[in-house]
């Protein structure tokens, strides 16, 4: 048993789906004096998140915040708040996440029409049209945003026309996608949607960002029986979180500080110019794994800029990759999750991660340890054309 | 809009139900680097910090953790998991947290026995042992060990042995005790608790710790339809937090370095010697507050150490006097709960907030304060019978 005091813990150059390493103005933050969950002081800076959090997701949402839990406790929340026992949700399903979504919404009653689709791919917006059509009073259509545990990005608007069109509301999940790519909430027509703060926001895990239309809140007000949860109750955290600051939980200052600080930190760097630097990053990845001889799982057009999944080339164990490039070079990346554990890797570049210097780092430890594994890669060949991306 | 790192915080005294003022130690802890969730170097912190809870806890449960929440995440999950519709749950409810208790117990479908006292009193436990006479059949009895809202403490022990009696679980509310008063799970026959982290335990927000037993277990996997939870899945929370390492959710490094810096700090001081300085300091604060001239709240002989509840005088307006204290002085109190709110000022002395110097200045700043507001208190009486306590 040792002392946190007396630890050294390695710093790990984290290229998995999340955590991502922080910003040292986000670990500065943290150090903040603490405040209690009801100082005017605190509710001020709530209150001041909750509209940097609005322009992050795109929205004019009253009811935006962070519930205090992982991005996980986000979609129990929105599942909690909007299923009710019997209600009929369609959730297309394409990757590990989805299929989560569908664990849950059952969880809460839902009876659930899976819309299923090939990992790696997107959803067909036909697919999913003609289960509503197939379906009819469909409740909820849910859809993953950015499926991390295929590195495919699904096409929202698209999804959420056709959902509306059956007078179904549309759940988004954000976790991945939020902050590294644009999410457009109100354009799209997403009625409910959840994050988590450590991948592309950037800041520790402990909060999940969420936001519930006009419309998601009429269904919560229209519910029968009582809400199945009370730490997720979203009227109660929207009554937290505005400026009447009722109690509901003993809310963080020192998450709240870090997620507001990882906001900050896009305003200053600028949304697009945040959004430009995760695609050019992960184009560099993507560039330079196949040059280097791998091969991609995500099918090109829908591949995501933050997350990027790689074949296992045969013959190669995955967990002595892994295991080689945390203690030789100290980087932390994926194994593939379900049916794909075995398959793949995951690569992210999120946040503050998403940095050349981290993209030429990875692929120059990943060439040196396949090589090692026997596995013929060209790793000169993988750095030349990532920095073609890099350069531009 | 103010960014974080713009921004001067002001340092509060946080003498409030929690959070509580965290050590250097604990903040410095915050700093390590951040690890991924499922990083060996992190697995072994979560099964030494799981060991470290075992033993504040008083138990050998295998199933030993923290979830990321709240406290109220950790009632969540106690309840979601014991409870399945139709059972009959007994809450004991003298206070707002027993109120909170029935609330969530009906959301998860229990029929809800209520043994009610009054506020500022213990629980009689013939009125419990009536009760469970009254309704055979009752699954489990919720009890609050620290009465937040009123500054009691129930008598555990005895209550289990009557629950056990009538072949109930008995699940403990120990959100303000833990880490301030001895807790022994084993000992008293404690089926299932949960806490906080950010009261006695002195970290920061976020965990709610929590010890499910055997016999508890066994109930959770009689369950006949699926848990209506995925979030404070206990299973699957304990797969992740055990050695086995399965991954549930992204739990925060950061998190849980700061819970295992403030179990080191009990570990440092000897549990003991914790429990003696909240006794001497809450002994110090009530002997103060009375000689001034004020009058407690909780009865004599079950009072909380950490939670001192003292009656608003006549004549004196609540907000004036906490609004005061914040501005004048940068301490926060509380005040009262539901049917007490108006009527009590709750003052916490937890974790690192409790210490002598604490007492002083609170006792100071309150007679300047209640002065000025024309209430008749003797200031220099408060100090010394503080002394006299601070001093043995």
């Amino acid at each position: 048993m040792t002392n946190m005091a007396q630890r050294t813990l390695p710093q790990r150059l984290l290229l998995g789906p999340g955590p991502a390493n922080v910003h040292p103005q986000i670990m500065a933050a943290l150090q903040q004096p603490v405040l209690g969950h009801l100082d005017p002081v605190f509710q001020e800076i709530l209150v001041e998140t909750a509209g940097q959090l609005r322009r992050l997701f795109g929205t004019e949402n009253e009811v935006t915040l962070a519930v205090t839990g992982t991005g996980f406790s986000g979609m129990e929340s929105c599942l909690a708040n909007l299923i009710e026992p019997g209600d009929t949700m369609l959730v297309g399903v394409n990757g590990f996440f989805g299929t989560r979504m569908v664990d849950f919404a059952k969880r809460f009653g839902a009876e659930v029409v899976e819309v299923n689709g090939e990992w790696g791919r997107p959803l067909a917006v036909e697919d999913i049209d003609n289960a509503l059509h197939a379906n009819p009073g469909v409740k909820i259509v849910g859809i993953v945003h950015g499926e991390t545990s295929t590195g495919v990005r699904q096409p929202i608007p698209e999804i959420a026309n056709v959902a509306h069109a059956y007078g179904a509301l549309v759940l988004m999940d954000a976790v991945t996608s939020l902050g590294g790519l644009p999410v457009m909430v109100d354009e799209w027509g997403v009625d409910a949607a959840y994050s988590a703060s450590q991948k592309c926001v950037g800041t520790i895990s402990g909060l999940a960002p969420l936001t519930f239309s006009a419309r998601a809140r009429e269904r919560i007000a229209q519910r029968q029986g009582p809400l199945p949860t009370w730490y997720h109750d979203i009227e109660a955290l929207h009554q937290y979180w505005s400026a009447q600051g009722f109690y509901h939980h003993t809310c963080s200052s020192t998450l709240v500080y870090g997620l507001k600080a990882a906001l900050d930190l896009m305003d200053e760097e600028g949304i697009d110019n945040r959004f430009a630097r995760h695609q050019r990053c992960g184009d560099a990845l993507k560039n330079g794994l196949e040059a280097m001889g791998l091969s991609l799982v995500a099918a090109a057009g829908h591949r995501l800029p933050m997350l990027t999944t790689v074949r296992i080339p045969e013959g190669v164990e995955d967990l002595d990759v892994r295991k080689a490039l945390l203690a030789e070079h100290g980087i932390e990346i994926a194994g593939g999750l379900g049916p794909l554990m075995g398959q793949i890797w995951r690569i992210g570049l999120m946040g503050y991660a998403a940095r050349p210097e981290n993209v030429r780092t990875l692929l120059d430890a990943f060439a040196q340890i396949l090589t090692a594994q026997g596995c013929n890669v060209d790793g000169d060949a993988g750095l030349a054309a990532a920095e073609a991306v890099l350069s531009r």
